[in-house]
């Protein structure tokens, strides 16, 4: 397929009114926050960050991050305090809705219109080594853009974000593990277009790949799958969010498009998730799968994903010690109400009784202890002493069930927050049970075809 | 307990009359040979061999082993000729059922009364480098035990046969792997006293174990778990048929009996095994256990249990490479009609879905032969590829029928008269199954006792 790219980029690009709007809205909130600040004789100064600053945001994904700049010599408590202050205030006078956040940093979110939008007090860095949270990066991040990203290229920047985010590879939170902003513009001011950056990763890619763009000569110091020494911040790679999986789906999705281009890579893909074909798939695959759903603890996101999975490693790995056999497993949640953690099984049942190995039977001190503690029935295989025994659990919603309540429970290893939540309500039932009873959200609905579809993320 | 040794040496030992007999019998047969031998101007002479000549035989096992010497000069073809015509002319002449057999060497075998008579044509070596074949050893062994066992000891090598029969590891045939006569008596002759052989083994045995009687510094050559060299021959270990298990086994009843010695060591077991009772000792395991019956071919049981063996291996082998799990597997034939192969699972059904892994995605050669192979389906787990495909055989019966009909027949590995056997014929059922149609027969059902009760060889 020729592909018109141009076509394309209008399609992804902000429309004029949509890009008026964003940089009036940006501008009144940043004289907005410089005058209280004057007014109340605070030493800060906002500024415009982010895509928006660095015109590489695609229609209708309009972030606006507004950094709330003090002094080095500020305190870290006043920093605070009168940073949260300016972005709350700023919010109440504009009419929006205000909530206040912590990632590595406090920052104040809130919504005007339909944009998000951050304030986030930060430190007035020039040099990178006085960086005091990774927040202080930002600024620094954007000016680069600024002053690297050749006029006309941000629209190649529009090509490589759209196209990730289509193959699910876009955003270095948590849940996505995959290529921040920051990094994608990056990749096209080191590589030039959108279709060599995908050349590059079709060819050359693979784990440990660096990119030193400054020739630092840092990169060894990274252990991440792909290295992008910060051109800001010689000891920071700023690929270390992107997980082996999203790398590894990314390089096949470009070779993908590159064998064959078409334009579905950049126009979002319609699941068009049935519930009673869902139900059916699993159903023909003759595992067993649990789903496992309880609620939400009240927590950031991004505090949240890595809570959701520990919790989840942890029963898989609680399993498997009990010598049940997991086919895959993955987690979902709203990030507000609800969490579902899917467990898929190859083997769920297991006989009654179970070999209990022990030494061998060379040491005769060790042998007679083993037989001390079990007597007659012990026996030897080889050279190893044996003994059968009655397994606790022989069908794993048993096992389960006992490590979700306070019975086992010290054989989890939870998510703090997780834990409290699933002592005090879980439901844990057959994904059959689950899609037969009630019309399943959804979200929840697409997470569960994504599972059975796990080749959505290598096409357009 | 306080063990009266004279007592169990009388009731183990050979009664008057029943040695009278033996002895009898055994020169009359030599005098026969010979005289045949004599009469057709063959040049030969038969000796009395084995525990009948070194008199260490156990009551009511008198195996008379007549060997029949040619000069070493004589032709191969002239030896084996002559040799099976002078013992099969002399069970003529005495009477008995005569049997052709071969194990390393062709001889003839035959019963009178109750005794079983082996005549085997063998050199006249006077000179260990000169031994064409296995049996050529077994005169100069008589020799050095008869030169060698002190007066009296015999005693004691019967106490260790008769402990060792008791707990399975007597006999050096493949289906016990355990310890020969000839080792039993070397083992008096080194350590003096059944006790003394049981004190070794118990506290200094262990894998590699030497023991060089004549100090020919060549036990390093060998590399089986137990190391005796063969004082008439440097370059063989007398104990290369002692399997791990059955060393294991001897070294723990061994301690058994020395930490509470009982006289149930010395008396053979009563095994009551009860039909019901095993079956429901399989139910309760909840483990899949099938039986494969089929018919023995006429082969000597020297050569029918590796056979088994082999076959047997190579069935777990077959179904652990299509992911179910044996739990254990063992085997058991009456060496005439009969073989029966069991097979205990721990995993026996399977989910219809299947990963089938690929290579790592940075190879895009490798993964593009892998696409094209597998299309649209494949997807990505970590960096490597994967594809989900359905399972041939989900249960294990069904891969079993298979593997053992013509269709997939390749897969297994046979011992090769065993091939045509179980294409001709066979079946295959659950033990319980097996166990609630007919009476099964005796031999059968302890072989199954014994299955579940694999602490039988640790115990008097």
């Amino acid at each position: 397929m020729d592909i018109n790219y141009p076509d394309i980029i209008k399609d992804i690009k902000p429309k004029k009114w949509e890009k008026k709007e964003v940089e009036e809205l940006s501008s009144h909130l940043i004289n907005v926050i410089n005058d209280i600040a004057s007014k109340k004789n605070i030493d800060a100064e906002a500024v415009l960050v982010g895509s928006v600053a660095k015109d590489t945001w695609l229609s209708g994904n309009a972030d606006v991050d507004i950094f709330i700049k003090f002094p080095l010599k500020t305190s870290e408590s006043y920093l605070k305090e009168k940073g949260l202050y300016l972005g709350s205030e700023c919010m109440r006078k504009m009419g929006g809705s205000t909530e206040y956040r912590y990632a590595s940093h406090p920052y104040v979110t809130g919504l005007i219109k339909t944009f998000e939008i951050d304030f986030v007090p930060c430190y007035d860095i020039r040099n990178t080594k006085k960086i005091k949270s990774a927040v202080d990066r930002t600024i620094p991040h954007t000016e680069y853009v600024k002053n690297n990203l050749i006029p006309g290229k941000a629209d190649e920047v529009l090509l490589l974000k759209k196209f990730m985010d289509n193959i699910n590879a876009y955003g270095s939170e948590f849940k996505v593990g995959g290529f921040a902003g920051y990094l994608c513009e990056l990749l096209i001011i080191h590589y030039g277009t959108f279709l060599n950056v995908l050349k590059y990763a079709a060819d050359e890619w693979k784990p440990g790949y660096q990119i030193d763009m400054e020739n630092y000569g840092t990169a060894n110091l990274f252990t991440e799958p792909l290295i992008v020494v910060d051109p800001v911040d010689p000891h920071r790679n700023v690929a270390a969010a992107l997980s082996l999986q999203t790398l590894s789906e990314f390089v096949v999705a470009s070779r993908n498009y590159l064998e064959n281009p078409s334009t579905t890579y950049f126009y979002d893909k319609e699941i068009q998730a049935n519930q009673d074909e869902v139900k059916k798939e699993f159903e023909e695959r003759g595992t067993k799968t649990l789903i496992l759903h309880f609620r939400a603890p009240d927590i950031p996101a991004d505090a949240l994903y890595p809570q959701i999975k520990k919790t989840a490693n942890s029963i898989v790995s609680v399993v498997e010690r009990s010598g049940f056999k997991t086919w895959g497993s993955d987690y979902w949640t709203d990030e507000k109400d609800e969490i579902i953690i899917l467990l898929e099984f190859e083997i769920w049942k297991l006989p009654q009784v179970k070999k209990h190995h022990g030494p061998p039977v060379w040491s005769k001190e060790h042998g007679a202890n083993f037989q001390e503690k079990y007597g007659k029935k012990v026996w030897i295989e080889g050279d190893q002493w044996v003994v059968d025994v009655d397994r606790e659990y022989t069908e794993v919603d048993d096992l389960l069930k006992a490590v979700l309540s306070m019975e086992k429970f010290g054989l989890l290893k939870f998510g703090k927050h997780i834990k409290g939540s699933i002592l005090n309500w879980y439901e844990l039932m057959d994904v059959k049970e689950f899609l037969a009873h009630n019309k399943v959200e959804e979200g929840v609905l697409e997470f569960l075809y994504k599972y059975l579809h796990k080749n959505l993320n290598l096409w357009g």
